[in-house]
């Protein structure tokens, strides 16, 4: 690869989580209850994480020049949904997980309340963040918020946990559209944001998308073929349980070597849609096979 | 008083729900789980109420002769904001409220994860709405956005809420302290959105918060007071039930008359920040007085 993409990911990841920090607490309470909940919302959203998604905002927001402090708010506003949406998932009436990446899950490290509200808070402050004064110009504040409250409401993300809640026939296609609006949403959101951000034209936004849809379509597949493949060690949740809920997977309609297949196509696809950039798109390149070839 | 405000406030709750319908289902999902959502956010969102948020933003935004249409979107995104709120308020982990004015509660309708899930959508689809093209020019949206998700969010309305599950000392300020970030902050956030859409100057919008600020707490301490004088049948919720839960209420700290004093006293202050628009504020003055008899 013509980039260190793991060690970029491990900085990039670690600035995004300072800056989660200091969002979570920029207001830090006196008030007993209210620092409660900053903690909270600290749990749910400074336990790790690849944070692939700021890490799209900075790289596609990078490929128009825009310099990391300036894509940094829209990158710290996408996580705080993404983990939002992993409080709200992990709830006993979700997914019912008691652990996320090896550490409590916010309503075991908390209670349920809390979990609700954490997950609400972070929600409801990433759109602030995007409109805070001095963060953007009013025309790509107004963007951002629509292509993040786009990507993460009932037509994108919530629309696709509930479909993974609530599936239907479990064909090829069904599979595809849960994962679509589930993970692919707001990775797809991830990417337009940065070309938002880098005032990027329709053309560009679009092939950004396409880019963003292969590498989120793989993402999932991957995850499913580890699921099966993994200890729950090397996943930091058990294996095989998206198997014993019998939910429907990739792995589970396409078989091992054809869902390895599939992954290897949504890269080529990817690459394709990056073309134009050239050289500029190394890293998001290099990011989609990284992606592809992960090991957890 | 000089306006039928009852008659008034009937007629927008109605333009206000027809809006929300068609929000709710403006992609109306031909896959069964996308309209079970859609159908459990519609459950609750449009299930009556008041839609005095609603209501203030078309009234300020009415004070700079903005036309209903113009200000609809921003009283429905509002409207949206505190359905989700009730939603969440309602789950079995939160306030355990099985009925919401006189029907069955989202979860209790559907189920908790339903619940959860069409609370989210709600919350994260009323940004959308804000930002949607042709709506409002980009300055607008992105201080509406601003503006709503401040109120709504951890330092506003969910901080509010977890005060009110957590509380500390039951002092009158702490009382106050909760009410204002519950409640208070959603109803000042319509006052200003209406004032932000009509471009009002920063003296406009700050008398248009304090308005909201005294009406809204007014409106917490009327309905402390009718929670320990109203039957279950005029509130459609349990009568009482603050007092059975231990909550601290206006009522339990200042007594009867004093809070019934309190109303008087922020009714007169409300009048007052309405000053300098003369005439032309006599439908949220007599709100102001409306809300204060009100006797369910």
């Amino acid at each position: 690869m013509g980039s260190n993409i793991t060690e970029m990911l491990r900085l990039r990841a670690q600035i995004v989580s300072e800056a989660l920090s200091r969002t979570v607490f920029s207001e830090k309470s006196d008030i007993p209850a209210l620092l409660r909940l900053q903690e909270a919302m600290a749990h749910g959203a400074l336990g790790g994480g690849k944070r692939l998604r700021p890490f799209l905002v900075l790289e596609t927001a990078g490929l128009f020049g825009v310099v990391e402090s300036q894509a940094l708010p829209a990158a710290t506003a996408i996580e705080m949904i993404h983990c939002y949406s992993l409080i709200h998932d992990d709830l006993p009436a979700m997914d019912d997980a008691d652990t996320r990446r090896g550490q409590p899950s916010v309503h075991k490290a908390y209670d349920e309340a809390i979990a609700i509200l954490a997950g609400d808070g972070l929600l409801t402050d990433a759109f602030t963040v995007l409109t805070a004064p001095g963060n953007y110009s009013a025309d790509v504040a107004a963007a951002l918020v629509h292509e993040l409250s786009r990507g993460a409401g009932s037509a994108g993300m919530v629309g696709g946990q509930m479909m993974d809640l609530y599936p239907g026939t479990l064909t090829e296609d069904e599979i595809a559209g849960i994962q679509k609006r589930k993970t692919g949403a707001l990775i797809e959101a991830a990417a337009v944001m940065g070309g938002i951000i880098g005032r990027a034209s329709e053309d560009e936004l679009s092939r950004l998308r396409a880019y963003a849809a292969s590498v989120g379509e793989a993402f999932q597949v991957v995850d499913d073929i580890l699921d099966v493949t993994q200890s729950a060690e090397a996943l930091g949740k058990p294996a095989g349980a998206d198997d014993e809920a019998g939910k429907a997977t990739y792995v589970s309609l396409l078989g091992l070597d054809g869902a390895r297949d599939r992954v290897g196509l949504l890269t080529k696809k990817a690459e394709e849609a990056l073309a134009p950039f050239g050289e500029r798109a190394v890293v998001l390149r290099d990011l989609a096979h990284m992606l592809a070839d992960r090991s957890h």
